[in-house]
């Protein structure tokens, strides 16, 4: 589809509510204008999301795509232990798809944003030939001196992740199986959890009380984010298999889940260390707000690398990462 | 091309010189963290070009694609009066380009980077199938209380242009006539007034010292950008085409220049209406720096609406934008 009218087309995607006081100038002018909160420091990050790559155009709506790029966004700013505040939107958008394609696109983009609070201060769309591209910049406030970093894993530190791992991957197998289009309870969590991923800000703020945590969000599988802190920091992390949270629903769905939740990726759930006071803090504070977060092993002084114990048995994880619909 | 160790290139593209002091977090966590200057606004834009709409490949190196998807985001920022910061980068590349390609809009996006001393903070390369994508985020900072926005306007106020106006629209016709590859030393400063604009950063500055300016940067061409400025503002606005700066390479390469400065777009030069008293100072602070700007017309009271006095006959001034490559 092609934009007739730019004007037009921003005042019928324009909020019809502004959430954040400290907005000045947003969508309309060259750029947009907010005044930062006092003794906050500015998070920003972006992300891009292509047909083809990141989603199919047959699997997912485009309600579903807009939603998830915010997201998965939204899921980084969650790993800084920061506050979502604003984004901005580049949507690419190719000649086949309808202009109720492109309207599903923000009607996702606002029902997630609406959730947390966040406002569209700008962006472009723009019509190209052939395939979607979405990219989403999400800023946010985080308070001074409180840097959820990679590097900041010690010796020491229990290592948690938030919510259940492995549900996104097997959503995906889902969909791209033709003979299982998801009918069992089941299968539409899994699904869900596929398309619609719950960015764990909350828990990303409660982290940043702490005196110190390393934080990341799982988008390339546990294993891979845990690589990544172990580098950061030049630590050896130790996880028991038997100890990281898988559903029920996956649990049905797969004998052996583990391959999911280690190398699936896109849960965006949170995965990160602290001290083991710190974490006594944090797991009290989860309960209070119902959140659930899991002990899975534990830093150890050594080479950068991730150790994962299986029925009694101690290997060296793989580092690999999750490919998307790469080959 | 695909990107295959994801970390390496991180390690490549990553800058060798951070330029703000305030940078606490760049590339290589889940988002950057930067402290907002004291007593500033926050100011944020995102621009997209995409291959076959906003360039050709065959017409423009990657170099010059990276240096303007840069350079119109500055280009936003200094229509805001900010001081460019930071900026975000997501490019979706085909597989038919190389990697010398990727790096070469990297080498281009480095050099308007560090002219203007932005640092790269954020963002990905990701994959596509067929046109390349290329959105940029850029973020910066201005004056609390000084905001140059487009419905600033007042009768009374001097209409004025920085540079000259319709060498970029004069440029692109030189690239797509296949007859004429500019080979003139005119020919060359017009298609290098298309493919590498120099946002009016300096200018904006001393804008923002005014009490009050409404404020463009001409990206779809002076007369939509005035239609912005006078709807916005509720004012007419009156301007005199014998006094729209134009450029001697223009000059020589047509010899009614005035369609090209009304409608060609592309200049990213600045146009903007301030008080009388105003003017007189912006003026004289220019001419310091050594920096253009003209007096094109004045605003009066009347419906929003732009008139262009034309060898003694005053007519209403078509409202048309600039298209790209679009029919």
């Amino acid at each position: 589809m092609t934009v007739k009218d730019e004007f037009e087309f921003i005042s019928k995607i324009k909020p019809k509510e502004i959430f954040q006081d400290n907005l000045l100038v947003g969508i309309g002018d060259d750029a947009a204008i907010y005044r930062p909160a006092e003794r906050m420091e500015q998070v920003a990050c972006l992300d891009t999301m292509v047909e083809g790559i990141h989603f199919l155009k047959g699997l997912s709506s485009p309600y579903e795509i807009g939603y998830k790029a915010l997201a998965i966004n939204i899921s980084d700013i969650a790993a800084m232990g920061g506050i979502p505040k604003y984004y901005l939107i580049s949507i690419a958008i190719p000649n086949s798809w309808s202009e109720a394609d492109l309207y599903g696109i923000y009607d996702g983009l606002n029902d997630i944003a609406a959730h947390f609070r966040i406002d569209l201060i700008g962006g472009d769309t723009v019509g190209t030939e052939d395939k979607l591209v979405i990219s989403v910049t999400v800023l946010g406030e985080v308070e001074q001196s409180k840097l959820n970093l990679r590097s900041n894993a010690e010796p020491g530190d229990v290592v948690f992740t938030t919510g259940f791992l492995g549900d996104s991957a097997a959503g995906l197998s889902i969909l791209l199986n033709e003979n299982d289009k998801g009918n069992t309870e089941d299968e539409t969590y899994l699904i869900n959890r596929h398309k619609l991923p719950s960015p764990q800000v909350m828990t990303g703020r409660l982290i940043t009380k702490l005196d110190r945590a390393s934080l990341n969000d799982i988008s390339d599988g546990l294993a891979s984010e845990l690589y990544e802190i172990a580098e950061a920091s030049n630590v050896s992390i130790k996880i028991d298999e038997s100890r990281i949270p898988i559903s029920s629903a996956l649990l049905n769905f797969k004998e052996s889940p583990y391959e999911y939740a280690l190398y699936g990726g896109e849960d965006f759930e949170l995965v990160g260390t602290t001290s083991r006071d710190s974490w006594n803090i944090l797991k009290r504070e989860c309960e209070k707000c119902s959140i659930q977060i899991t002990q899975i092993g534990e830093v150890v002084s050594g080479e950068a690398k991730v150790l994962l114990t299986r029925e009694n048995e101690t290997v060296l994880l793989e580092k690999s990462g999750y490919n998307h619909f790469k080959k």
